[in-house]
């Protein structure tokens, strides 16, 4: 059997002026993706009746699967239940089962059944209803020239749970086994798409044809998916997991189960089980790592602290780093960031601290310490270690790598690493 | 003259996978609007040379203007000037102009000039190529069926530095002068589009139909359009403009000149106009009002230290709230508030302070104060305001809101405002 050919009808106004950015469209090609499809061509038309019928019929034609996304609200220029029925020449009649639907929406809302609303259940006569448990408009289904033409809603949530649950499992039916697709997502942090690539090919130089290996960038964190097609791919795929997970070392941060989670919500999982509370001492980072970290639920019982020391008098003020010590090394050394992360801890209930202090620029960089300089400090008060990297980044990116990079330094330590992370190897300063 | 009709093909096996989303049709539209004009269709397909020539030729005989973006690189699957080639029936030759374009782009990169970079210079007999100033593949522009095809270049920075140098202008040199669009935008905090629209058509009843109002919610700011499409209409805009700003009252931060500027940024700019530092004394927003400060340039002028006291127990400690205030009132109150920003701006050297305390949920409310309530104080140690607001908004929207509410409140100070902002009118609690 030959994989089906699908194809993708946007309709919206909204979509053509530039007012929004169509994400949609990417997360139906993620999801047919899962059963092994790719979407082979997407058409993007703002709300017009001519344009529709014409686009309708002419993918109709050459695709096995419709996927049309848009279009079935209240509004009048809402207009896929019209261009649909006037295309495969139907009628529209009122569904009483999306009357059902509707009504019930409207109650549990304490809404009352409008005109407007009543649009959404005139649809073409001999379609199928899909369910929408989000929202008030129902989708449906027709055949049309040997085409299944899936309609489904414009808003995302209400798009995706209808993916989920109705139109991929219909879909996944007619598709045989051996054509599903099995995904498995790593997550890791500090090693970039093209470094792990070369990993891959230098040390696991057998990888497998048959279990793709794919990346999707998401700053700070890396998604590294093992894309497998075929049944005997599916039964081998775990053996190359292990190896890959091997070679990742604590560079891997999870195995992602659901939603990623981020790399602060991880330090947290690991402080909790530790029964450990941190403290965070930032200058260049001016509060970012303390902002990550109570950004997480639940935050409050590990984190009851954080210092945001800018300048030296405040170094001094707040952390107790002597003016000595800044005189002699100045802000961004070794021994004023180990002094921040001692200050931090002597003036906290916390067990661990991360401290920072290095020049995020665009200014006040010198020959010696450039622009992108940073000391990082970690530990507990018996044992804080320190590190200086070289980081030449635009200021922000800069601030959030720092911060991510003493998160898992955190990290690191709790989960009793003695590896070597790459980021250090290849970003220390002597 | 009737407006062009204007259409666009996207090509990029990326942009079929989901791998990525789309911004650059948001971009191009964007684009076309300055000059009036909308695009009316848009197709994406992959790196397919069929498809290619079968979507060049249909949307050449419907459209006036058709931008291709993307498939101009070096590689193999980059087949936009090999389509265009075989739909118009030429032959692809070698382009001086393309190849002395790349020599000197090869040149100041130290860069070997190789085979599949001149692939970049093998264009369709006849065209006229358009400059890349960022890039090494030039774009091209032919006329087909009575349509003027632009290939453009993938790569959202060079796409965008051509649309604005070469095409819009030379797009713009066929419309008439009455078509073209003029926009000015206004940047606002603290009111909704829907509450916006509400004031414009109840206290400005008579708005003029030729000046389009529209609005893009960027939180936390929105931006407000004021489009005009004639001469008539962009005579009389100012008035309207003016008219709008009074409306607005100090809920416009200000006009948008070039990029948007971030709340924190013009809260430093007005700092350092008046010669006055600021420091922060956070619990709910964990560090983000710090970290939103100090992720501009030049901040730590104006900022010198922040404090992060998520438990009590640190208020007392770090910021001297006094114990007994924390038993009687709670941390969330108007005492502890106030007492949290006169502990920050005694311990630092700055003038003006920002403090909040609030529940930014899932847990820890109780029936008195419910998730989203919360405190902000703001001011200097002479004249601390505090306020209490209401907003039960999942976590990090409330960490967010709140954030730039206190960024806002000092902002309103720094101009000496009168006014009562709508938030806290619409939010305040007694």
């Amino acid at each position: 059997m030959i994989k089906p050919n699908v194809q993708l009808l946007l309709t919206g106004n909204e979509l053509m002026t530039g007012d929004i950015v169509d994400s949609n469209s990417a997360m139906i090609a993620q999801q047919f993706k899962e059963l092994g499809l790719e979407i082979s061509r997407k058409i993007t038309i703002a709300d017009d009746i001519n344009f529709l019928v014409e686009e309708i019929n002419r993918l109709a034609k050459s695709a096995d699967i419709l996927i049309i996304n848009g279009g079935l609200g209240p509004t009048i220029d809402d207009l896929t239940a019209q261009a649909l029925a006037q295309t495969i020449n139907v009628e529209l009649v009122e569904h009483a089962e999306a009357l059902k639907h509707l009504t019930a929406w409207c109650k549990k809302r304490g809404a009352t059944l409008n005109k407007p609303n009543l649009k959404q259940t005139i649809l073409p006569q001999g379609c199928d209803i899909i369910a929408n448990r989000h929202g008030s408009a129902v989708g449906f289904k027709v055949n049309h020239l040997d085409c299944d033409i899936y309609c489904t809603p414009g808003v995302p949530s209400e798009l995706q749970i209808m993916l989920n649950e109705q139109i991929l499992p219909d879909i996944a039916k007619n598709i045989p086994d051996e054509l599903i697709t099995d995904v498995t997502r790593l997550q890791v942090f500090g090693l970039g798409e093209s470094t792990l690539q070369k990993m891959v090919d230098e040390q696991l130089p057998d990888w497998p044809q048959n279990i793709e290996l794919g990346f999707r960038a998401g700053m700070p964190l890396l998604e590294v998916k093992l894309t497998t097609t075929n049944q005997q791919a599916h039964a081998h795929k775990h053996i190359w997991q292990e190896k890959l997970s091997k070679l990742l070392g604590d560079h891997l941060i999870a195995k992602i189960e659901n939603q990623p989670l981020s790399l602060a919500k991880h330090v947290l999982l690991q402080l909790s089980k530790h029964d450990l509370k941190i403290t965070t001492a930032e200058s260049c980072t001016g509060g970012l790592i303390a902002s990550m970290i109570t950004r997480e639920a639940g935050a409050s019982a590990l984190f009851e602290a954080g210092f945001v020391t800018y300048s030296n008098t405040m170094k001094t003020k707040l952390l107790g780093v002597s003016e000595q010590l800044l005189n002699e090394h100045g802000a961004v050394s070794k021994a004023v960031v180990i002094a921040m992360a001692q200050g931090a801890l002597a003036r906290s209930s916390a067990d661990l601290a991360i401290a920072v202090s290095g020049i995020a620029g665009p200014d006040g960089g010198s020959e010696d310490k450039p622009v992108g300089t940073v000391w990082i400090a970690w530990g507990d008060i018996n044992n804080i270690k320190s590190v200086c990297l070289s980081m030449p980044l635009p200021r922000s990116y800069f601030q959030k790598y720092v911060a991510c990079i003493g998160l898992d330094l955190i990290r690191r330590e709790l989960i009793k690493s003695q590896e070597i992370p790459h980021y250090v190897i290849e970003r220390q300063k002597k």
